[in-house]
């Protein structure tokens, strides 16, 4: 699943594109993704300044765009085609949804094969005779009652379907915080309970739930280190008499935090 | 994971959109997966006609959108706003990836929660400030060469996980084709076997892997009922002497067929 080239074996192929702009967010959602290769059937106007315009920072997979005159040339050397279709058709093939197909080409990709993602005309979607040189017909799962995504949008949904299922994309970018142990939290508690008792808000005699209820606030937070040095600060701080609170500077502060520590 | 209610509980907010034809690009993005509730935050235009040119069928969208002064106030009622970033920053909090975030979140509405996903302007993202209004920070695993996802396709990218992490999408359209049986199938092998071995093509007496490998392709497409009638027609008329094939019209072929089976 770490395979970095294997996106460069899948193409996106768009049938009969009318607006040029759709061009160009397709070659910006592509670059997102890591994919690279557009190859264009009869579009209605290539090269085009709005397609450029619309394709940001992703113009150079504009400049090695494909420009064929079928389909089927568009799919040379490709072992499955995925044909996007938003509607139910007399189809002889079993559709997948979209996250089940990119699961079936990442498989494909993932062997070595060349895949394509067939994008039909924004208005009357892919010919018959198009879906026909499809292997896989895929189904984004949309609102039934509106199900109209813009192309640019179905291509971005289904190079990320394609970037997750073939690239290992790691763990999400962690903080680097140190978390308290069980003991420091412990401390806390005793520390609260301590202070808690002094001020009469707390009764040991008659405890109720208060230290439980605490307790369970502070498992579910997942408390770091600091927290625990700043919530007893603050706590040590309310422990002086009240007289001295204004006297109350960094170095106080300082001297509360290494005198509970 | 079919409530089909819980999509009315996610609310997407804009924090000072700059241009109106993403506002209009993020609201056809949210009806095609079923999400209506759209917050805008000091929206550079709005309402805008580029925006509902941009909306398509989705302008009942725009047509109840909610605008306010701050994020805060666009986070009334909300207990979890899921941030989209796009890059690494001085964060406090861990970060989920998108389809993780969409987990999380996605408890959080089946559970009768109010959520909200948190986009900043195009150029500069969300403020510090903002941020920390927010409960979870989301990056979508992007090419780390070319990340920056068009603010509509980012939306869609959500509101897509959002509806797979809540709506039950059911088996995708299935044919309605009738299976060949086992013995359906065994019966074509054993016609093969006769007709191969009247031609020569096939000698019982030194089989090599012949029928084994013609099993196993058979095994791998799964054939229909349908698709068995038609190669055992097929080989019907292979079988005929050759002066009788000219004669093949639609009877003679309905006569092979029912002579067949």
């Amino acid at each position: 699943m770490s395979d970095q080239s294997a996106l460069s074996r899948v193409r996106v192929v768009l049938v009969q594109p009318s607006h040029p702009g759709n061009i160009g967010a397709a070659a910006r959602a592509m670059k997102t993704m890591g994919l690279a290769s557009l190859y264009l059937v009869r579009p209605k106007s290539f090269p085009d300044t709005e397609a450029y315009t619309r394709a940001s920072g992703a113009t150079d997979v504009l400049d090695r765009v494909v420009i064929t005159d079928t389909l089927g040339e568009a799919l040379i050397g490709v072992t499955t085609a995925a044909a996007l279709t938003s509607r139910r058709r007399e189809l002889s093939l079993p559709v997948q949804w979209s996250r089940d197909a990119a699961h079936t080409l990442g498989q494909h990709v993932l062997a070595n094969e060349q895949v394509a993602l067939v994008f039909g005309n924004e208005t009357f979607g892919l010919s018959n005779e198009d879906l026909a040189l499809c292997q896989l017909p895929v189904m984004i799962p949309a609102n039934p009652d509106y199900a109209s995504l813009n192309l640019g949008a179905a291509v971005q949904l289904m190079c990320y379907e394609m970037r997750l299922a073939t690239t290992d994309i790691g763990l999400a970018p962690a903080m680097s915080t140190a978390m308290a142990t069980v003991d420091e939290v412990e401390q806390l508690m005793q520390h609260i309970e301590r202070a808690t008792t002094a001020t009469g808000f707390f009764d040991p005699s008659n405890p109720k739930r208060l230290m439980p209820r605490l307790r369970r606030m502070f498992s579910r937070i997942a408390l770091e280190r600091d927290e625990v040095n700043i919530l007893r600060g603050m706590i040590s701080f309310f422990e002086r008499p009240l007289a001295h609170r204004r006297a109350g500077t960094i170095e106080a502060e300082a001297r509360a935090d290494s005198s509970e520590s």
